[in-house]
């Protein structure tokens, strides 16, 4: 299995400011780059969860790099569905 | 007022298909570049628009930028809220 990294933080369906305390725990650690994945419904809150770290928490954390892709889910029911995801690298 | 420029989807609460639709259509009438907006809830939906974009329709089109910030607006209120936003460069 893959190993991963401390400094991915997966944005799913808790409040906003977890993923930002996780953000910005992971910036006081040292890390100086922290990446913010998040896939469908979720990529709005990773979004939030940039904007607040740079502008509220970490002013000199700068947003590197935003990609999108689309990923294929497996459904309970056997099906496949498409969901696009988001991919946002913070750098300080 | 300023001139709205064809060219800018604002993406909000219809379905993900009339955006994606608005953005071929540009595309379509000889546009070099479609650029799609969004705020709040409706940043996955703007991504969601993008992906199916150069995914099922326009295979040349590639994503050029991805930008977020932070926009403050008014309530119903006479309060203000501040909310992300994101801006996706579509050009081929």
């Amino acid at each position: 299995m893959a190993e991963e990294a401390d400094n991915v933080i997966y944005v799913g369906k808790k409040g906003v400011m977890s993923y930002v305390l996780a953000v910005v725990t992971q910036f006081n650690k040292g890390a100086k780059s922290v990446i913010i994945k998040a896939r469908g419904k979720s990529i709005s809150r990773a979004v939030d969860v940039a904007e607040i770290v740079r502008n509220k928490f970490l002013n000199e954390v700068k947003i590197e790099n935003i990609e999108t892709h689309t990923e294929e889910i497996d459904n309970e029911d056997g099906s496949k569905s498409k969901v696009s995801a988001i991919t946002i690298t913070l750098t300080k």
